[in-house]
């Protein structure tokens, strides 16, 4: 049995120009690794429509889950719901349970429910809404698509509320042995390793430290006692 | 005239599992920004040779360059230079101008040039070579893909050795104007400045600080009159 398998897609022009450094891709890797979904792939994609229309059909098509990031905002290039909504061939409009909610958070804050706010009530048909603990406004799941805002503090909360609901397999499990030589010395027997154990996967990362060479070995895999039998093996060689 | 396009593929386990958090892409977007060539999408796929042959051929027909970094070292994971070879339809084997590169350096340093060390000379035919002042072993250039090292200090060495005989465009400038107002407050005028500047480009980027909602305003274009032009709007605005 091989896990649910995911892919992320960032929307956003700030991450793809180097003003900003994207941070919920490695906090939803995480997440996902620990419940037993396999992150297989992530996209980053400028806010052009039909280049997130593109990415969520060619992602939601390929893996079980897909989560987007970004764009879900009330300012003129938030165009990720409606992208999303023509992706997934669904209608989208201003919906009578996202205003309520958005009416009944502005009306306690005081501040106007103006016409730029309420565009963060459109939600495609048929999508459940998620739900949104720090600002309100609501990320939503299409299908297979999870769509959620960039602010991290946002996104973690509504990725908090989502994977709850999600079915994941075991988790993967990894262990590190951090080894003080070069990839080149040790490629040889690690690789030998590696084919001897085919149901676990073996990563080797180099690594540069006060101008030393050395190399993490990482092993993961579902199963324990596989991982322990592999470790044992891979101390004994260059521990 | 538009400025050329870019995307960056990013080879690595590591980075899908959240063991690691990537840190090239950043580096990359930061420099092409900095020599006008306009990074348009980002990919992140696991160690797998077809996923990494299916995105080198897509990215390498839509985008002027493709950038990977990752999967060019010793060990068994390391599956790059054959999958972009694939992809480009070109032969590879272990090539004499990377054999001597290499038997050279591990000459000097004492080491054996193993088969292991030796898998780092396996370079398509027609590639150029690039540059590794950090530990020898090249990356390459194929077509329009060049192939470089997941290790920062390696990949950033090679980017400053690419990036010269590559032609930009007029560099990406931008302006930030922060203000301590959330989105919903400044959308409306924003987007209206927007409209009246359709060759710029304008962003608007919410954050959370100290419990208050902020907002920071960014108009990204290259002629440096017209950003200014808007940005004395903008400041009048809201500044």
């Amino acid at each position: 049995m091989t896990n649910p398998t995911a892919a992320i897609l960032v929307i956003g022009d700030e991450i793809l120009s180097g003003r900003t450094r994207d941070s919920n891709l490695h906090f939803l890797a995480g997440e996902l690794t620990r419940i037993g979904i396999t992150l297989r792939e992530a996209r980053i994609v400028a806010d052009i429509h039909p280049e997130i229309v593109a990415a969520v059909r060619a992602l939601s098509g390929k893996y079980t889950h897909v989560f987007t990031s970004g764009g879900i905002g009330p300012t003129h290039d938030d165009i990720t719901a409606d992208a999303v909504a023509e992706a997934m061939g669904a209608k989208i409009g201003h919906r009578a349970d996202a205003m309520a909610l958005l009416q009944a958070h502005y009306d306690r804050s005081g501040l106007p429910f103006n016409e730029a706010r309420q565009r963060m009530a459109r939600i495609p048909d048929g999508a459940s809404l998620i739900d949104n603990p720090v600002s309100t406004a609501p990320g939503f799941t299409l299908g297979n698509v999870h769509v959620m805002a960039g602010v991290p503090k946002i996104f973690e909360a509504m990725v908090a509320s989502v994977l709850p609901k999600l079915t994941g397999g075991p988790p993967l499990l990894s262990q590190t042995l951090r080894v003080d030589r070069g990839e080149g010395e040790i490629a040889t027997s690690f690789g030998a390793l590696a084919a001897e154990f085919p149901d676990l996967s073996m990563g080797s990362y180099p690594f540069i430290q006060n101008g030393a060479h050395g190399t993490n070995l990482v092993i993961r895999g579902t199963d324990p006692g596989r991982l322990d039998q592999a470790m044992v093996k891979l101390t004994r060689m260059f521990g």
